[in-house]
């Protein structure tokens, strides 16, 4: 059951995959529950054997779930990995955040800690981050409702086998205060590089601020927006149904999709020369760049997106696009190099991956 | 014998065809005499009247020397063309000094002034400038002595004509003090990115200086150093044969030509990638952009050039480089185009010129 990164590299997984529905702005909806074991105390408080124990417990029940054929979710057939996060070098555990599979919190922590996958990349468990268990399941494009139904049925599964840490007033526990009652964060990842060039997006996320919605960067909690990837989430855990709080992002994500299809509209009409500029030109640095930083490369991707969606640019499909952005990430590039990389290094075979990838098998600039 | 601007338009003229001796780095020599009439006040204080009938008598001189076969010089054949400047339209008098065949301060002057421009556009005469009659002998590459040799002939021609003002004692009288003397300024053009960009330039500027060698940018005196071509000249003209004055800048020549390769070996010893990037990422723009300044082009077509003479860039040649130089200039521009464009006309214009003339033919972005 152990997981072979170097051929996971080769595909993008579920949440850059962006299929479903509204996928030119939404890339991908997620699920997630926050759960305790009753028997121990929370992370920050757990001694070494304590979470040494939590993740054999886990661990356990979950194998066996998976044994009896009820795990993973919806494809029960499918493999699942179960990865012991602990043992695993930098590298991996950076490889498994650039697949949005595990968060920061989990790859830069100490102690006995898993990470548990199914082989499409839908489905994901983390033990010992911030709390004991962390239930994820995302879906490309716009679909809260399926990935909700599927987390809820494992949440079902797992709660015949553990105890939850659980308050009939309050609901389930949580390490921190924001997550108790449902313990669900509900997000949407979101393509807006159009409101950010109108610089509408600071309006906006004030508005989604007002309503109760956190706005967060590419990776989470802190995280930067880069390549002008929002996640837009529920803050508030307690005092409505999951269905409510599910209700509430699910409400919003429309508005967004229309002021970002209005910005783009605006764009075209207005001054579509600069438009076509800006995106034709990062088409032409990706094409051309003999060193590149990962942020960079976001931020003109991000373009190239748009240009794509809104068809200023003809030579590149965004399935190409939405995989370059995964696969130009430090670890994917090493891991499809079959080598380390100092960051120079990188920067090197950044630009050289992607001059592959987008000139069609031509060089355009020659020698050396 | 009037001039066909579109049809000149459509080639390069002498000064950017770079096809001389070390014309990777040498654009064109230059040198250029300043004389006045005896019989006439400088033009600064010349009224009106005056003006015309210099012009006139020059205009008749000329054109006497042209049919007794003996201008324009080395090449008597070649067709000479009068050009009353203060008939033009402004576009044509910016198309003129786009080629380098007559100052700014001409073709913003009022009143009756003329150029005499020969086929090849290597030899010129401006009248009614700062001085009643400024020559210019213009090569491509280095060979300062051949336009030494051709302006001196032609003056003694015009000399056998016209009373110059002259002054035992100081020489040639001429409007400005800097001029008089010899009246001769001496000039190279240089393209030096390599030292623009490893930050020596102030330093060798300082150190020319010093010796009394004036630098100018692409347009001479007040205009900032486009495209990195400096223009190397002499600062005195007084007490000093001409040869002498002609040695001083050739001399320095060979320094300067030093000077540049070795900060070109430096960039690429030291740090061929980030060289490689920049003039690969140069080329990846101008291939791409949708709408351009002339001022942006001028810095971008600067590092292809470089880079095709360090062979990191094998798709495009040198006299396409040198032609889009001049060819993406403002009345350039407009004259190939067949009709007058607003700037932002232009800067999309420019950069559909240059995505037709360095993507060999095929498109590399689609629609629109």
């Amino acid at each position: 059951m152990s997981l072979d990164f170097e051929s996971m590299a080769h595909h993008c997984g579920e949440w850059l995959r962006a299929s479903g529905p509204e996928s030119d702005i939404v890339i991908s909806s997620r699920v997630r529950l926050a759960r305790n074991l009753t028997d121990f105390p929370f992370i920050a408080r757990a001694t070494e054997s304590d979470r040494e124990q939590i993740e054999q417990i886990l661990h356990a029940r979950i194998e066996a779930l998976q044994a009896a054929g009820k795990l993973p979710p919806a494809q029960p057939s499918n493999e699942l990995h179960y990865v012991n996060v602990s043992q695993l070098p930098e590298i991996d555990r950076q490889f498994l955040m650039e697949r949005q599979l595990i968060s920061r919190e989990l790859a830069d922590a100490e102690g006995a800690r898993a990470v548990v996958i199914d082989g499409g990349e839908r489905f994901s468990v983390m033990i010992n981050e911030e709390d004991h268990l962390r239930l994820q399941v995302m879906h490309s494009g716009l679909d809260l409702e399926t990935a909700w139904r599927e987390i809820n049925e494992i949440d079902d599964l797992l709660e015949e086998q553990i105890n939850y840490a659980y308050n009939d007033r309050l609901g389930y526990l949580t390490a921190c205060p924001t997550n108790v009652g449902t313990g669900i964060r509900v997000s949407v990842m979101l393509h807006l590089p159009a409101l950010v060039i109108t610089r509408q997006i600071d309006k906006v996320f004030r508005s989604l601020q007002k309503i109760n919605l956190a706005v967060r960067g590419l990776y989470g909690e802190g995280s930067q927006a880069m390549g002008d990837f929002y996640q837009i989430s529920n803050q508030v855990t307690l005092g409505m149904p999951e269905e409510e709080l599910l209700k509430k992002v699910a409400d919003v994500v429309p508005v967004l999709l229309e002021y970002e299809r209005q910005a783009r509209d605006f764009l075209i009409r207005e001054s579509q020369e600069t438009l076509h500029d800006r995106v034709s030109r990062a088409f032409g640095i990706l094409r051309t760049a003999q060193t590149i930083s990962s942020e960079e490369t976001l931020h003109l991707l991000s373009s190239v997106r748009m240009g794509v969606n809104l068809g200023l640019i003809g030579d590149v499909g965004i399935p190409t696009v939405n995989k370059l952005f995964v696969h130009t990430q430090p670890a994917h590039l090493q891991k499809l190099a079959g080598m380390e990389l100092d960051q120079s290094d990188r920067n090197i075979e950044r630009a050289s991956y992607l001059r592959r990838h987008l000139n069609g098998g031509t060089s355009t600039t020659g020698a050396n």
